[in-house]
């Protein structure tokens, strides 16, 4: 099972950066893997530091910044038993230590085990404007593999979903996403509102 | 906001429907607007009766069974400030009454006011493969009003989604409304694997 969820971790200067992460986990959340490219912020923390806090929220306008900006603008407090840093805003927290690293791959993968968790509030549950957002966000970070004409597609279905059945901050991470979008069609030369 | 859940009722002789249901509500779950169609046997539970229980759960298997067919397997007790029955395995539940009916139009509107709340287990988080399940039990409801050329391609792209993101319950929940689209389809004359 892969969740989707937001990691942080610190660099060498006590830096903090956040990063959608979709780790692997059993039942449980006492251990799970985490893959993150080689070359990401992330995977540079973890193979040094080798510790972190994986964050479960149902906050789609944050997973949606950090999928395709660097966030800086989040409130955080120290973790208590690892050196690293909690979002004060999520649903739940894994403290998390890597036990073991395999990277022979590009996606380096790390096994880590929770070593601490809380609690802060109550994830929603299912919405599905929520879930267009986290497609429309991974399709935003796939757009070098994508056609723009399919791009123009899902993101006209999505938009229905998202108007339908979402709130204020799902449509606003939405809106982001989307102009992100238009902006590299742009650049590259193509019309989305030509394509539908 | 639409979240996609569960609501339990019962009719005159006590026997339980479940039936997945999408209230339109305001944080905090204290109120709430349910839309189910005049037909439906959720509605005429709730205008003889004018309680039930709102339940959010993970358990997309349960979605997507009570979507399509009668679910009458499901372990429950019996509410404790109304009249009803609470699912033992779902993650929060909301005991209802119904304040103010609209029957104006096919979907009758009913406003909820919650009476009692609990807490069972934790919604697991954003998965992709739990949505994708979703989208395809909405999609099985809806065959009458869909192309099955454009039900095949949807299908092909939510199986993706579920073998790389979900467990063994996502899969079954697919392969479960899978079969049942499928069965709709070849009743009608299309063949689903021409289709793509």
């Amino acid at each position: 099972m892969i969740l989707e969820g937001i990691v942080s971790t610190v660099d060498e200067n006590g830096g903090l950066n956040i990063a959608p992460m979709g780790p692997r986990l059993e039942p449980g959340f006492d251990r799970f893997v985490l893959r993150p490219f080689r070359d990401s912020t992330t995977c540079r923390n973890l193979l040094r530091h080798k510790e972190g806090v994986l964050h479960v929220t149902d906050d789609v306008l944050l997973l949606a910044r950090a999928a395709i900006s660097k966030v800086s603008d989040v409130e955080t407090r120290p973790a208590e038993r690892i050196s690293g840093r909690v979002l004060l805003d999520c649903c739940r927290y894994y403290e998390f230590r890597v036990v073991n690293v395999d990277d022979r791959e590009e996606r380096v993968s790390l096994v880590a085990e929770t070593v601490c968790s809380g609690w802060i509030r109550e994830f929603l549950g299912f919405n599905r404007a929520k879930h267009a957002v986290i497609e429309v966000a991974i399709l935003a970070t796939r757009l070098d593999f994508v056609l723009f004409e399919e791009v123009a597609i899902e993101l006209f279905k999505y938009r229905r979903i998202v108007e339908k059945t979402g709130g204020a901050r799902e449509r606003e991470a939405f809106a982001f996403l989307e102009a992100r979008i238009r902006d590299v069609a742009t650049q590259r030369g193509f019309d989305m509102d030509q394509a539908r």
